[in-house]
């Protein structure tokens, strides 16, 4: 985010904070932030954007809208949304908060994993637009519009629930598809000669941070579990036909699912449309 | 594979053979064949390239062999090996025949989804090398060599066991992957907004032919059902420790996985290695 808002030229200097000395240091050296800094200036703030895992947002909110001033815009970039929201509901400044999930992304981490344009035509949900300050409001969206996102609204239990089935399933789906074929395989690294893309797509997101992710599924555990539920028992059924050898069955099983291509092809980063 | 034929220039014709018309006709249109042709040619062939669903390559080879001259190399592209090697045993051409499994691909069928140079840097892995004619295996390894390929030896139950966990598995989690989300989301098909990079990299395989995968997984059915109960009792597993609440548990899961990282690296695909 911070290289688009240098990348737009918008005015400004970009103030990094991280607990990780080395990250910041890394940042500094890839002009990705101005200044390195500290809670002591977030009073100078406009707009501070809270980028860390959902553990430390929960438990830092408070603490940085303490610290900011009456004119300044908090969003935040979690994967989760209703504890976040939960936590901030009876601040003083929860008029300056705005909850934000732009869904977008790789599985890295650090400074080094920035890109650029990361935004374009990706969608960034809000949650209770209604509960931040209304000229607050329309500076973090003109700032997302300037960084050419989509905007969706949804309240925060809706974003949890079905954030569950496009984006925490798939991650776990992944690191245990990892897991099931680095245990059977671990003495025979030769294997991954066999390997083609097909077995790296699905298991991409198995690279993903421990650290980030671990708190996403603990504060949305219950759906999660529900999630997790579905997709063992359509496994075991599609184990079962296998199992009864009920070919046409697993045709069709698979026939059914092929809409995904539709459905893919609808999704905002692959429609051709404009953005904004 | 047509396409690189004619890509390298090779001497020759490119004879097209399909149940499928259109397809036909299309592969024509396209320049990927040069005629139309039918069985009644076959034995005017010096290599034959079977590339049908496995079925049907168990279904035609035998028939294929018998119609070839002498001094023919025919060689199959399927996903599973122990079956076809063992329904040619006892052929009396099995010394035209080599088994062949390029682990190259899209989840795309048909002539217009044919990629140039797709096989440059990929592992071709070849059963039962022994069993055919030493010209002949001379004959398709050239040709393996020209595409860029990397060869590897293996017996067909090895090849069967260990690509059902780099291949097979992971298009059987893509396809419940993509059943669980469909069938939960239905009725709100603007959920798929929500649906980032991650989702669609863990369900692309979901779009695959299922006329394509419902006999390798007939095939291989013994070793499909062991990787599918190890990869289940691995998500029960994780749903466990999500429902214990033991966080810790979880991220050591995680990060176990995460070695994902190097392995993916040393496959060949990413290695940065000559081929060949």
């Amino acid at each position: 985010m911070a290289k688009d808002i240098k990348r737009l030229g918008l005015e400004g200097k970009i103030f990094g904070i991280d607990a990780n000395a080395s990250h910041l240091e890394e940042a500094l050296a890839l002009n990705i932030i101005d200044v390195k800094s500290s809670y002591a200036d977030l009073h100078l703030a406009d707009i501070v954007v809270v980028s860390t895992p959902v553990d430390v947002l929960v438990a830092e909110l408070s603490n940085i809208l303490d610290a900011i001033s009456d004119d300044c815009v908090v969003f935040d970039v979690g994967s989760t949304k209703a504890m976040v929201c939960k936590i901030v509901e009876d601040h003083p400044k929860r008029r300056n908060f705005l909850a934000c999930h732009p869904i977008a992304g790789t599985e890295f981490s650090g400074p080094s994993a920035a890109i650029d344009e990361l935004y374009v035509g990706k969608t960034n949900i809000i949650c209770e637009i209604e509960k931040t300050a209304f000229k607050l409001q329309e500076r973090a969206l003109e700032l997302f519009q300037q960084m050419g996102m989509r905007i969706r609204y949804m309240n925060p239990e809706a974003h949890d629930k079905h954030i569950a089935y496009v984006s925490h399933l798939s991650h776990i789906s992944s690191f245990m598809l990892g897991k099931t074929v680095i245990d059977k395989e671990k003495n025979e690294r030769d294997i991954f000669d066999m390997a083609g893309s097909g077995f790296e797509s699905t298991v991409r997101l198995a690279k993903s941070s421990p650290a980030m992710w671990t708190p996403i599924f603990e504060q949305n555990r219950n759906n999660v579990v529900k999630t997790l539920n579905e997709y063992i028992q359509n496994l075991q059924e599609f184990k079962q036909l296998l199992e009864d050898g009920d070919y046409e069955g697993i045709y069709n099983e698979m026939n059914d699912t092929n809409k995904i291509k539709e459905i893919l092809k609808g999704m905002p980063q692959n429609k051709k449309e404009l953005t904004g």
